[in-house]
């Protein structure tokens, strides 16, 4: 079933079609607040009261003509402003792709920089996500590039890549925030482990890691990008034996996915930083959003029983 | 089905028959060369041409009289020349309760510290097992006594207790050697995680921790006491990361589980220990051993049918 929804995240048919049917539209409203940029801004004011942070992205990944990068930097510039004028805590995950990696690796890595820069300049932050395989590699060089001239920026890295604890060790000395997930997309079995148990044991082998790292004074942010409260715990749990408490690390969650969880983590005393997602392109990224977790599906099914 | 196991493992009427039958005997010899000592050393030897050494142990777990400890103590001491006698690269592993712990805890680390120096003046190693929850803090306490008389001693920790993190940590300044499983006892749920995947999860986490400490300079030794290829080939990737390699650790086996892996293992370079049981107490260990493992309780099936 997670094949086929990978498969069906990649489908072009598909992508064209599915989106434009009502049911498939208000299933994805389980997972986003509107397709409007203030759709997301106002939901990142309610969070706020509850002490929940956010990180906002836009949908989109790959694109066809540099024109449409330029255009999405300029979106994401006002955004910062936005979640600036809002008073928002609120960050910015980016995805290369949107920005025209594909297409000119420059280009993109200079989108990059003057997001970065104009997240700082108005208190925020900027956080690279992580694409499947192919762009990982270059993902991270441009990240380690970027931290020479922006030192306050983030990176995704996935717990399941088996390269991901070589990553993890050449940031280290670069001082880098590191949002770190499981993994979601189809990948074989030479770059990915495959089964949840390996997964698990990796993703907490990562972030143990990572913070006994910070323990030992290496400037390293934490987030655990996982829905998986049990996992946040025990490695909260692992991370107090090493002398941290929860406040070393973020927890950070999409958007409708565990929000008691959410609400009850930031009320005990986590980081807890909501990911929102808005813009029209949400079909490969909800499909992701399935294959990932059984209760999302089985919540989809009701939804989507129509087409 | 690992509930009912461990219960049976615990009652008394069953440990006073089931061991008579003929069955039961021919199943156990999976695990066991046999139960007489020489059955154990020539075992040894045989792994030793294979580059495979030995953890020694005689089953028997509480006991009834101290009488019965000082007994214990001997034949131990009689192994250890054996072993040395024979040239094994064979260290020996000890329960705290086979020593007396129930009756006279004095008694019970002077027999300890006196068999880990006699160990180590054969050129051996003592390692103390782990038993059920209400032994770990008395266990963890002794060892911890027993290494500011004799430096190279080892201890058994429980990865599923949430204990152990900060068992690891109270250790480590004394320079431990540490064998770290997954758990076998029925634990309850607030001292021990109960799921495979937060199981290995854990022992991830534990093994890392320890594995960076060493990484950074802190001598410990660490055994990995499982059987869970998987788990030990994601571990040794992730230490591979922070500059270890595959002989940072010892990957230690019981006798008769997954004898193929330990001798690929050997062959690639890991350093391999098989821990070759003996003694006629063996009833409890080996209902322990089958509810580890649905393949154990498979093979097991197939042999016990009769009673």
């Amino acid at each position: 079933m997670r094949k086929v929804l990978l498969w069906a995240a990649g489908n072009a048919w598909l992508r064209d079609r599915v989106p434009r049917t009502a049911a498939a539209r208000r299933a994805v409203r389980r997972f986003m607040p509107g397709e409007r940029m203030e759709d997301a801004l106002d939901a990142a004011e309610a969070f706020g009261r509850q002490g929940i942070s956010t990180l906002f992205t836009r949908l989109g990944e790959n694109l066809d003509a540099l024109a449409d990068a330029d255009a999405v930097a300029e979106h994401y510039r006002g955004l910062i402003d936005a979640i600036a004028e809002r008073g928002l805590d609120g960050h910015v995950s980016i995805k290369l792709t949107q920005l025209g990696l594909d297409l000119d690796v420059e280009r993109a890595f200079e989108h990059t920089r003057a997001l970065a820069d104009h997240a700082v300049g108005r208190g925020g932050m900027l956080w690279i996500d992580m694409e499947s395989s192919p762009y990982v590699e270059t993902t991270v060089a441009l990240y380690e590039r970027l931290l020479t001239v922006q030192p306050r920026a983030g990176i995704c890295l996935q717990a399941y890549l088996r390269r991901t604890p070589g990553d993890i060790q050449r940031l280290l000395p670069h001082a880098p925030a590191i949002r770190l997930v499981k993994g979601a997309y189809a990948e074989p079995v030479d770059l990915a482990v495959q089964t949840r148990t390996e997964v698990d044991a990796a993703y907490a082998a990562c972030a143990l890691v990572m913070l006994q790292a910070r323990a030992a004074g290496t400037p390293i942010e934490v987030g655990l990008g996982t829905h998986d409260v049990r996992l946040v715990e025990l490695i909260e749990h692992h991370a107090a034996a090493i002398g941290l408490d929860r406040t070393a690390f973020e927890v950070q969650m999409l958007y409708g996915i565990r929000s008691d969880e959410q609400r009850r983590l930031a009320a005990a005393g986590y980081r807890v930083r909501d990911l929102i997602a808005y813009g029209d392109a949400w079909y490969p990224w909800y499909l992701r959003r399935l294959a990932e977790r059984p209760a999302n599906l089985a919540f989809a099914f009701r939804q989507l029983v129509p087409f």
